[in-house]
């Protein structure tokens, strides 16, 4: 008889309870019921035309070999002129790591900034594979729970309070996953001043850089050129399946995160990295910029419409596609009721469980990841939950 | 002044050696002298037609969104067919995890089966990215010289001996990457005995699997449900580039494995998993075996050449692409020695310190990843070297 052990960083991860939503969905589906999945992280648009011709050319010229661990070099530059066209920032192309989707950009920050038994500040609520790579890193996690106080952000003052002698670096993101606020340019630069006042790193995850919609977009780089900064073709690129992501390092850990990536990854997809040279092509910013006015839209409607259901949004969502509402005047249990809604209504959502544990039985997240006649449906059907 | 620390685990990563060949070999090649590539661990042969074409079909379908985190269901089950008509082994297809190549497949047996400070057992020499995706993962990496004595390969005796309470797994490579050696099937089933006895687990990398060139080929699969079985479409399928492959798990760990695979990759590339189905197809297969001879008839021509050369090679290569040979007639400084021929005649080998410390002062790896033509005008410059 083998021996059915599993090493503790894996037992005690943290499980998605959209993964019950969506074995409900599929269920629900296979009876021929009509699902509005508003549960989905991902664009619901396919690659543009012209970001797919690439790859296609790509292949047809047998782009099929390794690349460097760090990637092509002419996509680091492109993602160094990128910077400059769209920011006015000049960046070191080889401060530039192209890597295996975003995820695979935290796997090196962390690995390259934390030991085992140290930790990295978060926040409550905040995207949980953030928190779940440092566990299986052996790195601890501290979430800090954060509010509308802070636009659900850390800031300057949370972080200095949640500080502890083992802490190496802080997380953040902006725009944010689930609540879809940015983090003020201010409040970074303090929280980054105090940050390098302690010793540590920042981390900065931008992988919703591009959809933002009332505000102006900028990053992490204009204020410094020592934080890590993440980003991703998946999201405003319109990139998923093809999983390939970015960081900017600051210039003293180039060689370290070359050598872990070499280690963990070997290289990027190739033909995903030929693609995303055209994703960063001027020409293609257009058809981009197109989209993200579709989900301006889509937010434009889903967020009054939310609120006139009775939802509390205590930040307006400025960016990603996410409005991460407070649903308290209908329940104090947030999954059973996402379960329940999908049950009766057929109206898919991820339990505010998922992102944190700070006052997540009253929340839950709403992605606007369809077109809108679906979504006013959707809120026809929550409507009719509401009133039953 | 921010401040610049790095993670222990970083900073005392070995570096690759051959990383310093490479750049040499790239500043040589761009003052016009000729280079012959022997460090190389890749095909030297582009992804074949049919499975380019399946890729490019994919995307002209738009394929381009997420998949399962463990892979597209028809992948999953056309890897478990594979193994129906290759080995006569039945695999339940919910076993077969698709993974961001082989490394990605490590990292997730190893995060499954060890919490910080346990150590897996592995062989010295050996693939050094083992060892190094051990310690990123803060497990420790115990190491076993290995001898032509038990076929450059870990067997039961070693491994009683080595063995500790902080041991967890124990991994084999069959062909093995430096040696080419392969795992006899009585020595894994004695090893799988032993593990089982222990309460440890198996990690079985197959990753050359397909290329062997005298013996039969087999999979541990045959012998035991309860290993770990990493395979890679990078080697015999010729898809480096794609980054994907396979893992299958022992059904205890499926659920586990998925959950991983969803924080740490998200999920594969997706046109590499339908360029990987066409990879697997029984049409395919003889393009494949047909490079596979390739392999073999420069495996025949570089051993008894290299032999005659005065190199002594201990255990027959049989598989993979590689040859480590003992060069101690010429040096005691493989690292110094493969320099300076690469220095005066421009042949690039790979040393032996990246392979481990066991005698590795007095090896080097040659991997046939070259022409014929090439490999024959190779060893002339080798003698020319030697015959200084």
């Amino acid at each position: 008889m083998p021996s059915d052990f599993i090493s503790k960083r894996s037992s005690t991860l943290s499980p998605f309870y959209v993964m019950d939503i969506l074995a409900q969905a599929k269920k629900l589906s296979q009876q021929g019921r009509t699902i509005y999945h508003m549960e989905v992280g991902e664009p619901d648009f396919a690659t543009v035309e012209c970001i797919v011709d690439a790859g296609i050319d790509a292949l047809k010229q047998y782009k099929t070999h390794y690349t460097p661990a760090t990637g092509i070099p002419e996509l680091r530059e492109a993602v160094a002129e990128y910077y400059e066209r769209k920011f006015s920032v000049k960046i070191d192309p080889q401060r530039v790591v192209i890597t295996p989707g975003a995820s695979g950009a935290l796997q090196l920050a962390m690995i390259c900034l934390l030991d085992a038994g140290e930790n990295v500040l978060l926040s409550d609520p905040g995207y949980p594979c953030n928190r779940n790579i440092a566990q299986v890193l052996a790195v601890e996690s501290k979430t800090i729970p954060v509010s509308s106080l802070s636009n659900y952000q850390l800031d300057a003052d949370l972080v200095a309070r949640h500080w502890t002698d083992k802490t190496r670096a802080v997380m953040v993101a902006t725009p944010s996953n689930p609540t879809g606020t940015l983090l003020p340019e201010d409040q970074l630069k303090e929280l980054c001043q105090l940050v390098e006042q302690k010793n540590g790193r920042m981390i900065v995850d931008e992988i919703y850089q591009g959809l933002v919609y009332d505000a102006d977009d900028y990053t992490a780089l204009e204020i410094s050129n020592e934080c890590f900064v993440i980003n991703s073709f998946s999201k405003y690129f319109g990139m998923t399946g093809w999983r390939i992501g970015w960081m900017v390092v600051p210039e003293f850990y180039i060689d370290a995160i070359d050598r872990i990536a070499q280690n963990i990854f070997l290289a990027p997809p190739t033909v995903s990295q030929y693609a995303a040279l055209t994703a960063l092509k001027e020409s293609t910013q257009s058809v981009l910029d197109e989209r993200r006015d579709e989900f301006k839209k889509r937010r434009d409607f889903l967020l009054p419409a939310l609120e006139r259901l009775g939802f509390a949004i205590a930040a307006k969502p400025q960016g990603a596609f996410y409005i991460y509402a407070n649903c308290e005047s209908f329940t104090d249990d947030s999954f059973t009721w996402v379960k329940q809604l999908l049950d009766e209504q057929g109206v898919a959502l991820t339990p505010g469980i998922d992102f944190g544990s700070h006052l997540a039985n009253k929340h839950c997240r709403f992605a606007y990841t369809q077109s809108l006649e679906i979504l006013e449906q959707a809120v026809d059907k929550i409507d009719a939950f509401i009133q039953r």
